[in-house]
Parts: C-alpha cells; sequence; structure tokens
C-alpha cells in the first residue's frame, strides 16, 4: 500500500537518495534526511483490525510493538531480517497524583523505560539496525550520552555486528555505561561533551565506512515514530489533547511530529495533539530559538542539567522538531534542575519510576498551568522516555543531598532490637497522621 | 463463573480462612495458605476471546497483563480498587545462539525485566497490594533480597500504603535498594541474611499488625500465575516442552505450578509443559531435597551465590514447588556462579540482558542438555525473572574481574586521536575475522 524512499528535508534541495544508501546526511547539500513514505489513505480501512489481530500472532515479527504496524514502515524489501527484541507495547497508565501536582490535568504516562534496554531508543533501533543488517553493514557506530548507546549494543549484538560507542567522557550515567559494555559494545570516552563526540564521529563514520545509528539516522525515526500509533491504539484511537516528551537531541519529538502527520493523512486519527517539547534549563538552545523567534538554532556551548540523557547543547534534529511544531500546534517549555526532582518525586507517589529527563515532562506540564498556557482538565499524555534504573546515580546523589527525605536504618539480627524500631517507626508515623493539638 | 476460598496447603488440615483474613499462614496449623478456586470448566469456552478482545479496551484493568485474565482471579469483590502500574504484557523472545549453546534446543525467554519495577514481582504484588488496599492495610511490609522490596515500594505508594522493607544487610544489590527508597518505602538493614531477616519479620508483622507482603501471602502467587496463561497466549495456546525458572522462595515454581494446573482444568491448555526449577550452588536446598529424596527441606544456614535474588537458604514455598514438580513431571537442577556468568554472556550475544539469577535458568539447561535429561530440539522457554539494570555492580564486577573481555578506550577530543584509535580498532577486528596465514 506504500512505496518509500528518503529525502532531504530542506525545502530549497528535495534531494532524493535510495534507500538503499548507507549516507545519514543529503549528498546534495548535507541536509537531514528523511523517509517519505507514499500511502494511499484508501487502504488504510482495514489497518486497525489488521493490527489487533496481530495481536494474536505466535510469529516474532508480530510480538514488536514496532513491526506490528509494518504498513507504517515500507521501505524494508518482501522478506527481511528483522532484527526484534519484542520492543514496544509499553505501559499507559495514568497518574493522578501527579496530575493534580502539575496543576489539575488528567494525566497518563507512556512508559518507555519498559523497552528491552530500557528506554524509548529501541524502538527505533529495531528499524535501523534491521536496515544496517539488510546493508551488510559490519560496524555501527553512536555518540550518545547513554540510552542510545545500550539499545544500540544489544540490537547489534543480535544481528552480529560490531558497535563502538563514543560517550562524553564523565557525563554518562554508570549504569547505561556498564549495560553497553554487558552487550560486548566496545567503549570510546571523548574528553568532551555529547556534542564534541557527535561533531567527531561524523566524518569519522565517514571516512572509516562506519554506519552511523545517532537520530540523524532517517530509520531511527521512523521505528520511534510508532510510540503514536501505540498509543491511540491504548486509547480506542482517542487523541490527547497534549502529547509531552522531554528535549534534547530532539528525536522523540521529530518522530512524533512525523508519526501524528502520517495518522492523520492515513485518516487513522481524526485530530493531532499537540505536541510539548520540555528542555532542561541549561541545556535549552530549542526552547530559546521558539521563545525569541530566532531563525537558527544557536547551540549551547557547554549544556548543564542533572538530566544526562538530556545534556545536549546542539541538537542534530532542531530542524524536524520545529517543524513538528508547525505541524501539530506544539509548545516549548524549560524546566529547572529542581523542578525536575520534585516532579521526580511526584511520578514515584503514583508507583511510577523514572530517569530525571524523564520528569521534565511532568514539570513542564506544571508550569505551562501555572502560565495559563494549558488548560485546566486538559487531557495529556507524557512520555516517559527511560527507566528508573537508568541512573541509580542520580537517586543515590538525592538520598545523600537530602537524607531527611529518605528513611533507612541498620539493626543486629535480633527480635528485641528490631521490634524497638518498628514501634519507633510506626508511633512516628502515627504521630505524623494525628498531630498533637495541645 | 468461580469462587474463591483460603485453604490450608497441609493434607492433614485442609483449614479454610476466609479471604478477608490478614493472615498469611494456617490459624489452625500453621502451614502454607493458598487461594482455591472453584472454576466451572464449561463456562470457560468464551475466555480466549473475551481476553483478545480486552487488548484494545482503553480501561486500565484491561491494559493489565494480570487483570485482563481477571476470571482466573475471582477473590475480589465486584468493583475493586484495582492498584495497578501496568504490569505483564512481557515479551516472549527467541534467543537462537543461546539455545545452541545450552546444547541445541529450541529456547525463547519470557522476560519479566519489562515489567514496572523490573522484575517478576509486580504480577504478584498488584494483587496483593489491591488485596492489602481492600482491606484497608496501613502498613506493609516484606524480607528482601532486592526485586520484592521496589515491587512493594511502588505498589504501597500508588495504593498510599506505607512500606516497611527487612533487606539482609549487604547482600541486596545497591540499585534495588536505591529503587525501593526512591519510591519512598522505609528500609530495615538487617546484619543477617535474607532468612535471618524473613524470621524476624513473620513474627513482627503478626504482633503489630504488619500486612505481610512475602510469597507466603497466596494473593502474590494468584497474581504470578498469570504469568502462563499470557505465555500461552502468545504462543497460540501451543504449550511449550519445558518452562525453567530461577530457584530462590520458590514463589516463581509455586504459582507457574498453580497457573499450570488451572489452566488444565479449564481445558485451556491440552497438556502441562514440564516445570525445571534451576537454583544456585551455595544456596539450593530445595534442590539437594529433591536429588536425594529426602522427606523434608534442610535449609543452608549460610547461603552463597553472587545471584543475590536467588540467595536464600531456606525457602518459604518449598512444599508448594515440590508439589508443582509432582504435578508437571518437574526438574530440579543446581547451577555454579561461574556458570551463570557464561549463561549471562551467551544471553547478550542474543541481545538479551538480565540479572544473574535470570541466566541460571540457561545455565541449568546447558546442564541438563549435557546430561541427557532434556531432549535435544526441545521446546522451551526460559522465564528471566528480572533486569539487567538491577544488578550493574555485578556487571561491573565482571568488568573488573576479566577486563580483558571488555573495551573501554579514553581519548582526547581531537580528530586525529580518535581517527588513530578506531583506525587500530578496526584493524583488530579485521585480523580477528581473517587470521594471518603465513
Amino acid at each position: 500500500m506504500a512505496r518509500a524512499s528518503v529525502r532531504c528535508i530542506e525545502e530549497a534541495c528535495r534531494h532524493r537518495q535510495e534507500v538503499a544508501s548507507r549516507k545519514c546526511a543529503c549528498e546534495s547539500c548535507g541536509g537531514l534526511l528523511e523517509i517519505q513514505n507514499e500511502f494511499t489513505p484508501a487502504e488504510a480501512g482495514g489497518l486497525k483490525t489488521i493490527w489487533h489481530q496481530r495481536k494474536m500472532s505466535p510469529d516474532a515479527i508480530d510480538r514488536s510493538g514496532v513491526w506490528r504496524f509494518r504498513e507504517l514502515l515500507p521501505f524494508l524489501d518482501a522478506n527481511p531480517r528483522i532484527i526484534s527484541l519484542a520492543e514496544g507495547s509499553t505501559p499507559l497508565v495514568e497518574t493522578e497524583q501527579a496530575g493534580d501536582w502539575a496543576g489539575g490535568v488528567r494525566l497518563a504516562i507512556k512508559h518507555q523505560g519498559s523497552n528491552p534496554t530500557g528506554s524509548f531508543k529501541d524502538l527505533g533501533m529495531t528499524a535501523c539496525i534491521t536496515q544496517a543488517a539488510a546493508l551488510g553493514v559490519a560496524v555501527v557506530a553512536c555518540a550518545s550520552t547513554g540510552n542510545t548507546s545500550s539499545s544500540m549494543a544489544a540490537y547489534a549484538a543480535r544481528a552480529g555486528i560490531k558497535a563502538l560507542l563514543f560517550a562524553p567522557y564523565g557525563h554518562t550515567s554508570p549504569a547505561k555505561l556498564q549495560q553497553a559494555m554487558d552487550f560486548g559494545a566496545t567503549v570510546i570516552e571523548v574528553e568532551g561533551s555529547f556534542d564534541d563526540a557527535f561533531k567527531l564521529l561524523t566524518p569519522l563514520a565517514e571516512e572509516l565506512g562506519l554506519y552511523l545509528v545517532n537520530s540523524v539516522n532517517p530509520y531511527r525515526i521512523e521505528g520511534q515514530k510508532t510510540i503514536v500509533t501505540e498509543m491511540m491504539e491504548q486509547r480506542s484511537w482517542v487523541p490527547p489533547d497534549y502529547i509531552v516528551v522531554p528535549g534534547g537531541n530532539l528525536g522523540n519529538a521529530s518522530s512524533i511530529g512525523k508519526g501524528l502527520a502520517e495518522l492523520k493523512t492515513l485518516g487513522l486519527i481524526e485530530r493531532v495533539p499537540r505536541l510539548v517539547v520540555i528542555q532542561a534549563d541549561g541545556a535549552s538552545p530549542f526552547y530559546r530559538m521558539i521563545a525569541s523567534g530566532t531563525a537558527g538554532l544557536i547551540p549551547e556551548e557547554s549544556p548543564q542539567t542533572v538530566a544526562t540523557a538530556i545534556r545536549i547543547g546542539n541538537p542534530a534534529n532542531w530542524k524536524k522538531a520545529r517543524r513538528a511544531l508547525e505541524w501539530t500546534k506544539g509548545l516549548v517549555e524549560v524546566v529547572t534542575d529542581n523542578e525536575i526532582s520534585e516532579a521526580k518525586a511526584m511520578l514515584a507517589r503514583d508507583g511510577v519510576g523514572c530517569e530525571p529527563a524523564s520528569a521534565a515532562t511532568v514539570a513542564g506540564i506544571r508550569k505551562l498551568r501555572a502560565a495559563g498556557r494549558m488548560e485546566r482538565n486538559a487531557d495529556v499524555v507524557a512520555v516517559l522516555t527511560g527507566h528508573q534504573l537508568k541512573d541509580t546515580a542520580y537517586i543515590q546523589s538525592r538520598l545523600d543531598a537530602t537524607p531527611e527525605k529518605f528513611r533507612k536504618f541498620r539493626v543486629p539480627a535480633r527480635l528485641d532490637a528490631v521490634r524497638k524500631l518498628v514501634e519507633a517507626l510506626l508511633a512516628e508515623s502515627q504521630e505524623a497522621v494525628s498531630p498533637r493539638t495541645n
């Protein structure tokens, strides 16, 4: 029902490359590439039924929350070797307390941390590594703050492809590096920022024939866009008012924008939700560009935030993200590290854990509500991008910084000692419930 | 279609308690309790269709991989407040390389690490905390090697219930404690083993009115048993030959055994797969009991294994697990820490990460194959119980112990330096592919 080609997004260029090209930048002007899918909307009628039926299929391809929607990914040959870990099918969970705290919105989270390697990156990586395998690639590489690297490492291992990771030295969560190494990736720690690492890798990849799997790789965006299809299906195809994502390299904003536009073209949704991008103060060049109305993005030389996953000063996908905001009448906001920390604690009250970058979404919603830029009772889905366990160093730093907020005790293994402690703890919480009135 | 009651599993006792009781041991003889569900098999015909239809439902209860099968959990009142984080719906993934390595079996893994808090415990915890909320419980408590505690912490937070965690001091993965504290649980580190902590908690819970949510709580087993229903559904209701689980406190073996027995009773599967329990050498009292044919379990005083999740010397559920082996013609095997480490590395080649206890399954399959106790080409599902990120300390200890197996380099952010390193790495892997012949 559809044909795919690779096209430059620059309006003045629109150069086309073949799907089999290994390049991640336009051969003509150096611009960003995207996959252009020419769909036939008239044939979309049966898709919802087909996708539902596949939920009962025992085939591996149908157990993937990306490839179950393969009609939206028509770039592959008829019988591709799919490199999948059954990614997707992630939870949509109502978070009432966090929604109240954020200013009275009807909030649900779509938790991408439940993906195989613990982040949203897996959706794009299955598409990208499947394409790499089809192209016969021997070595894949990425620059990464951590989540891309563990995802690349897992899928490359499964495909039998060597993986090289360029990480900013000292600015990656230890758990993410350990994870990538556990999958056998080779780690190159570059003494600089993510942006430095990415800037070094780009020409080297070209020169040495490494296949670049950063989100400038257009196949990444294709896999990643399926998050909105799955989200709409979980909501019986009723779009929310807003979809909120953290903004780092802006791959999420780009892919969600594209996914929504395609669903609308196909007639699978009746209206397009507004896309909201939340950046961290200290790493917010996209916010500044939109807020100030400047024509181009001015990179942030030394991005700073505790949310390492979005600690990016020169986001590669800003043009696609800006287009996504235009398509969806979107919004951008910025939040501080403290606001992120508070939002994370609020999500924890709903039983939801995440890495700090993910909590930026809820912090941003609160700020938009306070400014009257989002309506009370709005129907909002926040995309949580990474697992709580992706950044236990961050949790530990909070335990160390505010020990009074956490409770940990050590006792000898004797009944009397333990009883005494527990009785004291119970009395204490009793006091907290019924404060003395005298 | 069914009625539930709570019954002692001891054949000589069979005392019944009401479903509303808070007790986790038989009031008459102190034995293990279980939920007895009286099903009407004739009414089971439409269940598969109902469960499939619920996959398109936008209701929170239907988005849970436990409560979607609620006909199998008839212990609740008509309109309960369900405490759910959309647990379940976990991936089933073919692992061909690990299957070859294990001795030529058709191996797939069912990855419980994709659950909300990163382990299989969430399936049981949603049932148990839902019951706690229905009973009006104020404080829940557990002894835990880590996974139970983070799960309890998340679900208790969501229910607004205070959570107390008894952890063996120095024998819990740091990530798991950080996770539980991130959800606001109070941690009591007991200077002893898991078994010591559990032994202290049991009488205290009774005395001080704490609701015990360890796997002796029969509602835990009810939620957890749904893993087999979901697994069978993913396989179009064709049972595998074997289901393999790691064995610590034996809650998995108990719940899977009960789940399979109920599915067979209801006519939803035609035959029952054999259940295989793998213990870690150094924490293998159940293995020793079965292998030596002794009548009762002799606890291991000082259990030792790197797989902290199954570092348990006196498993509470051994009688239920033994019964499950009888029902399913099951097997038990034991593996060393080295075998666990090797198996984990093999799973990584298939792109699958897990905590060490989970890898014990694949190590055990290899041993059973080598001994001829499992057939070549057997159709096997290994249940991986915990997420790779649950124990990054273990990954780090492997990196430290065998640095030659891992590749990590640090370079200045200069193109020449990075180029030189990457060229050397590529030449090296080229050499590995085509060794010199002269």
